[in-house]
């Protein structure tokens, strides 16, 4: 059923001489299918079919779009259980994760379709001409949202299924009219294999141009640079370490012809836990807690890495209950030995730091590849005073900061690094009292929760995913939602063009029906 | 009246020891006034300022920063005529065009007034809880669009008004809710300095926090740069060259926080004439652009420096009359003896490069800094093999390229570099048998043009002034019309968060009255 071929466009292909299995960490052996690494050839042969698909994938219209969209989703259904059992032997993720997740793919694919389809997202907006106009006459003028081009998608390890080959990126550069190349994720490359299959299949059902989408696989490196140097290729979509998005923001600007590059990265997601909260309930909240830090082996951007709460009676039961709930939960296995390794590795070096306590730890034995989790505290100045501490240890791993008072509290706030999100405990009226903490910590973060755990990404409009840097390389845009499309397009303004050659969506009869901004007023009037 | 110094908020300073003078090309002797460089810790100052500034300015309603807007405008039109004498003694540029560039600047800080009094641009969205959801329950988004943070723009030396101190970047920001940072331009600092004075004065009264506004003054490079890797600064406005901009943006890009920069740099405006438009109106065609090339004395960054078409009776016609009329129109002042340098040096290095023919060319004497118009020709494949002519020569300069056929015209528009503009001269019916170099061209362009002139940006909602590199930094953006105002905010979300603690534009009572997408339905409805 696995080929460890690279799909460039609809066709399988494995010229290159790197092979490369993929691991199951569950079982702690390599899984059986070869891969085979896409060659330098197959990458520019990919870029170069993909730029030949743009010149008409980015003018069909948002019907057929939206029919590719939930053909695509519809093939990945008809994958069936093969396709579960494939995601979990290659990221040791279990059956009801996988169901989820690609329910979430699905449903994100089928929101994309109807987005494109209802067609208001391109911001048609027309300003009419006035040839009488003094002292010069008016211009007719037209703009709306058109595709950026062909665009690379790297596959993100810990979301197999919803932010790899067909997931978050992929769908809204298709549902935006862009092709696209996907990198796929070297720990997963049989599942992203399978989705390419169904991505392909789906493109020729819906007559899209050979070139739209293509799968490379890849075990370095070496294929995604050269994507990101390609100079056909106008956009890039990332998910994952800080070290990886930023190498490849740094190769993309220095492009004679730099291109945007939204990667989507690391995050603390600090918590700060104000005390009346934790005076009422601080069971309550640590026992949260204790699930929001193991979920998933600690392994989604928004795992919570930083409580901060200022020292009294009802933090020391926080962190007494956090102690002794951890421990009580059974730790889970994480994708890869690489990445049960550095987890490992950022843990025993959080730890060296001077002044870090453990507060409990799961301590009895594990299976390989397995994460054992580890709540650590700090006082409030050595955090301050010490960077390291302010990483991410990408795992179930976090740190609760004990500060002296609410001043200290501030300063700590104030100095962190860009954020996915930030979360605040609080009881009712007591948040009114911290509105400098708040607006603090707003000018770090994408999101902001009241009383929850940032774990659980909804999809949805109103969904930021996306954050000052290090979150995101830009954090004008969110890489979740219906709203991520806006990274791939670009406006476009058509002047004094003739009625006739003008899209559909700026017609002087709207054939579509969108919602347009016609000399100042929204309207699905005609002209 | 100008005192050269800084604007450091509301705080005129000049600590620094470098002092320069402006000059007036027109007398082509220096300036009176002696204007001040902002020194190291002036510039430090300014940016502390503006990042305090943030705390408070970010956070006003809509209708305070329009009042703000509407001051500005107001204070700069009580200059009156003493501004307009500044501004031509510091660019040459006749009091017509010194009225005409008021006016717009007016009206684009008006523009922004209203558009934020309106609120719907911060794209309120609403998706309410579904507590009782399956498996897991829905929780409460509410996203919209907030300021990014300080902003600094750099003055053009093109549009002393329009795209300077209070000009289209800085009224942007400030709608946003970014305090500005102005690096006002060497060669108009005086005009620069009583604008700022204007701007100062409304924000004094109308109780803005003092640093919403600074203004810098300098003749190098050091101020710019010093602003752009300063922490705080978390975005970068640009009008001015490619070397200049992208010098900016690399800067940016290496920060260990990178900032976007937006950058509207160098353009050809590639035109195109197609046959039968020549075979019908070759003279009229000339005539129109001999007007356009020479607007200005070129300098204005859609001056159409690219004139492509194919070999024909026709086209001979347009390049005689062509050559015919633009000697007679009178040669204009450039802004400043290093502009009028620049051109004679750059213009000179085109007519170097073999094969490029001067049609025409103003040869009488003219006084100094005066530009003396001139178009050149050259053959199809000359021009495919020479990049040398693809580079803008900034002032009245064309070149007129005669390609052999249809195939040679795609080639070359398929290799052209991102541009502002692109145009098409065509007849009617005649467009669509050249549907190829169309869709080739949009794909170069920000803004395509049926049958007119590239000069004169309409300021209108559906502007887009922006597009593919080199023309931009990033062609997502345009720098002209109210839409330019998202180059300086990030979208937002709330979580669950209290009724009563959300912007007004998220409030369930929906006090402002806007426009919002609620559970995915457009509606100005409570909830």
């Amino acid at each position: 059923m696995i080929t460890g071929k690279n799909y460039i466009g609809n066709q399988l292909s494995a010229t290159g001489d790197k092979i490369f299995k993929t691991f199951n960490p569950l079982l702690n052996i390599e899984n059986d299918w070869d891969i085979t690494e896409a060659s330098k050839n197959e990458v520019n042969q990919a870029v170069q079919l993909a730029s030949e698909a743009f010149k008409t994938y980015s003018k069909i219209s948002g019907a057929r779009k939206a029919t590719f969209l939930r053909e695509i989703a519809n093939e990945i259904e008809a994958l069936g259980d093969a396709l579960l059992q494939v995601y979990s032997s290659e990221s040791g993720l279990p059956n009801g994760r996988a169901m989820g997740e690609r329910g979430r793919t699905l449903g994100q694919l089928r929101a994309f379709a109807n987005h494109v389809e209802e067609g208001n997202w391109v911001d048609a907006s027309i300003d009419t001409a006035q040839p009488e106009r003094e002292p010069i006459p008016k211009v007719d003028l037209r703009k709306m949202n058109i595709a950026l081009g062909p665009v690379v998608v790297f596959g993100a390890s810990n979301f197999p299924l919803a932010f790899s080959t067909a997931g978050g990126d992929t769908a809204a550069a298709l549902a935006a009219g862009c092709p696209v190349i996907v990198k796929s994720h070297p720990m997963h490359a049989g599942t992203g294999e399978m989705v390419a299959s169904a991505v392909i299949k789906a493109a020729e059902k819906t007559g899209m141009p050979n070139g739209v989408f293509s799968n490379l696989n890849s075990s370095g490196i070496e294929v995604g640079q050269t994507l990101v140097q390609h100079p056909k290729v106008k956009a890039v979509g990332f998910t994952g370490s800080i070290k990886g998005g930023r190498a490849l923001y740094d190769l993309a600007a220095k492009r004679d012809e730099p291109i945007p590059v939204f990667a989507e990265m690391g995050s603390i997601n600090p918590v700060v836990l104000l005390p009346k909260a934790l005076n009422n309930r601080a069971d309550a909240i640590a026992k949260t807690y204790a699930g929001s830090i193991t979920l998933g082996s600690g392994q989604f951007c928004t795992n919570p890495g930083l409580i901060i709460g200022i020292k009294s009676q009802g933090l020391t039961r926080f962190v007494n209950t956090l102690a002794e709930d951890i421990v009580k939960i059974e730790p889970s296995c994480m994708l890869h030995p690489n990445i049960a390794g550095a987890y490992e590795t950022n843990k025993e070096n959080a730890l060296a730091q001077s002044g870090l306590k453990v507060l409990a730890g799961y301590e009895n034995s594990v299976e390989p590849n397995y994460a054992r989790q580890v709540v650590t505290t700090v006082e409030g100045d050595t955090f301050l005073n010490n960077p390291t501490l302010h990483h991410e240890v990408f795992g179930p791993f976090s740190l609760v900061v004990q500060c002296e008072n609410k001043a200290q509290l501030e300063s700590i706030i104030s100095k962190l690094e860009g954020q996915l999100t930030g979360t605040i405990i609080s009881d009712e009226n007591e948040i009114s009292e911290y509105s400098n903490v708040v607006n603090t910590l707003q000018n770090r973060v994408g999101r902001i929760i009241f009383n929850g755990v940032p774990t659980g990404v909804e999809v949805c409009p109103s969904m930021q995913h996306g954050g000052p840097y290090p979150a995101s390389t830009d954090s004008r845009f969110t890489a979740v939602g219906v709203d991520s499309i806006k990274r791939w397009v670009r406006p476009f303004s058509y002047q004094d063009w003739p009625n006739e050659l003008l899209p559909d969506e700026l017609k002087n009869e709207n054939p579509l029906g969108i919602s347009r901004l016609v000399n100042n007023v929204k309207t699905t009037a005609k002209i």
